[in-house]
């Protein structure tokens, strides 16, 4: 399978909300790093649980908003949701051998738009998520 | 040339600092769109203008992270700093004919790890910049 196959299903399964099915994804050296809080969770087993101790609402809907790839690498845009709290994850992976072998993913927040360039820009009506 | 180079093109002229550069690696009707502010700005010398009037307290340096990509598709994840300034940029890039039609750019800031997940993640040791 080509990488972005991979993701697909990466996303199918975590769409589940049955975490433990995104192992049959996951290398067994599996890492998952979040830059921007300087974390790093090893592991299939710790991811899959992380995702199922993850305070919730309700069940998560993943929306993928785009994916961009090639044989061993891709990258995904991710809206999130639980019906109340809502995320964008934009993601990176590395897949070998049809199992992803690296995450490094990036949650961007929404932030005002700077009244400094407003004479450049115009408004975008698409939401965040 | 493949989308990956048409990208690398573009960060070597914004890593000059003359701006005015990065049109020839723009098309015409470029758009770039900042989802997390909902802003857009479209045409090359509108870009140009953002970029020259955007403070700054010395020449911007570019670090390219992470490039992925396929013949019309990239993804760049990029550090920028001014020696005061720093930031993260994740670029989603689509280039037809040698240019650049749209980016969709997302700036991730710092966050603190969360609490609740700590027994399940280290500490990674690189910064965000």
């Amino acid at each position: 399978m080509r990488a972005i196959e991979v993701v697909q299903a990466f996303w199918r399964c975590m769409a589940s909300n049955d975490f433990a099915s995104v192992e049959t994804v996951l290398s067994p050296n599996f890492v998952l790093e979040w830059p921007q809080s300087r974390e790093r969770i090893r592991g299939p087993a710790r991811f899959v649980q992380m995702n199922q101790e993850y305070p919730a609402h309700g069940p998560w809907r993943f929306t993928l908003n785009r994916l961009v790839g090639n044989d061993c690498e891709a990258v995904s845009d991710v809206s999130v949701t639980d019906g109340v709290q809502v995320g964008r994850a934009v993601s990176f992976f590395t897949v070998a051998a049809d199992r992803i072998d690296c995450i490094v993913e990036f949650w961007p927040e929404p932030f005002a738009a700077p009244t400094n360039r407003a004479h450049l820009v115009e408004a975008m009506h698409e939401a965040i998520e």
